[in-house]
């Protein structure tokens, strides 16, 4: 199954989206219509990459409007970008989310005592290529880190895009620690501080920043898939204003399921695209401060 | 004094010249004509920066040809790009040269018992800053390290630019340290590592790998400013090739001196802009292998 995207608004401002389209030219959701497997075995995952590797800007699955394009988090009427927290440049991994996955903000999970954080769930792909903003790729899980932000669940899955040249050599956590020494360290390091910069508190992990295995993260990725069933299916009230219009989940499944020309319709009402703003010079700024050891 | 560029050739192949012209329009060496001060008391040096921060491509000033410009380095017919050797991303500072400078091949360095490198010194510009290449800034020098690289001696300055926000609070190696941590240790992990990628071993450094202070640094820099001055006046033998063409030197202190028609010559000869190539995707990819601690 491909996809391809088409850009609306202008990069690096509050107007641009992504949309997606299947193979067919339809418009679609990544968040409710890319399937989450990638393989007829259900061994692999699809993964929406977000944001490339050693890029800053904050970009993300609209969860809350139509289609669900890729748009660029605003805070306080400003665009968002991460900080470089030294010695890091930008995100470290290609970094995205499960479709069909939903973290429910009601399901308090039994291991982290803390409730989800109302989003897909987030992969780190740790392969050598560089993606592109909007691309599909299959993934193999190979194990997850729990972080804790502020009071709610927002698992890391780290994965490796199955094209990639190592992607045999690496099938669980020890294979990365053995192969990419200091990359997982460096993950944990990221996610603590990433967000100090912004005045935000050090975040916080459960299993001590100790990452769980594959099995553990399949299993975890499949309660998220059911928490997402229940979602598009009624069955959960979607929460904070999530909007789950689709195209290709069975219309038994989901009354959200919506037509063609409803979904033309929500593109005909966006912005065309402009002109691009350049990322502004400050971004490439490294922000210092002494690890805690 | 300013200073402008203008493109021969195609980014990212062996085409790629960048020359430099001052501020009249006319052509100058960047290794001969740009003064070392940058300032009337003799405190502030000029940098040619040669590689942004965060970029890849080993970009130099070509000693060897006629006006100096900017190349990017060949090896085995192919252009040349450091590895990203975890957990770095390109060059970790904007990476440059000190015009005027020459680190004479015949020259033992009494500390660190080595010849030089027959280069101008290196610079490493810590400032918030990423700079353009081909631009010229004004720098502070806070200290070097002494790396030594097969043998030869090759000084890496460590310098701000002076238009950096927090120029006024940096004026010391001590001052990096403390308002930057990791990053000196970061400077020397990446000089000791970026070569091992590409079958080399790992370089050294005379004083144990610590840094000396500002003056030593000003110090050093003032001795290769004077093998410079040799060297411009026929006192010493042009090495290996270098090419001493000049359009500013005084002619008295100069005989490699030249005619504005001569500078235009050469340029005649060049390569006119085509279209540049892009960065190749292997570039991106990170190289790992454990520290040795």
């Amino acid at each position: 199954m491909s996809f391809t995207v088409e850009q609306r608004g202008n990069l690096n401002t509050s107007s641009y989206r992504l949309f997606f389209k299947d193979a067919d030219g339809k418009y679609i959701s990544p968040f409710h219509d890319i399937p989450m497997y990638a393989d007829e075995e259900q061994t692999l995952f699809n993964m929406v990459v977000e944001v490339p590797r050693w890029t800053n800007a904050k970009m993300e699955i609209a969860t809350k409007e139509a289609l669900n394009p890729i748009k660029q988090d605003v805070k306080k009427g400003k665009v968002r970008y991460v900080a470089n927290v030294f010695p890091h440049k930008g995100y470290i991994w290609n970094y995205g989310a499960i479709p069909q996955t939903w973290e429910d903000p009601r399901h308090k999970d039994a291991d982290t005592g803390c409730c989800g954080d109302n989003d897909p769930m987030d992969v780190c792909e740790i392969g050598t290529k560089v993606c592109s903003r909007g691309e599909v790729v299959k993934v193999k899980v190979l194990g997850v880190l729990a972080m804790i932000d502020e009071g709610e669940t927002d698992w890391k899955v780290i994965a490796i895009n199955i094209e990639d040249p190592e992607a045999r050599s690496l099938n669980s956590i020890s294979d990365v620690q053995r192969l990419k020494p200091g990359y997982l360290e460096a993950t944990v390091d990221w996610f603590t501080r990433y967000k100090v910069p912004d005045g935000k508190p050090e975040n916080h992990f459960a299993f001590d920043g100790q990452f769980r295995d594959k099995d553990f993260a399949v299993e975890t990725i499949r309660n998220t898939h059911s928490f997402w069933k229940a979602l598009v299916s009624r069955q959960s009230d979607a929460v904070g204003g999530l909007n789950c219009k689709n195209m290709r989940v069975s219309s038994g499944e989901s009354p959200y399921r919506c037509s063609e020309a409803e979904a033309k319709a929500v593109l005909d009402k966006t912005s065309p695209c402009g002109s691009d703003e350049p990322v502004p010079s400050t971004v490439h700024q490294w922000f210092y401060y002494e690890r805690k050891k």
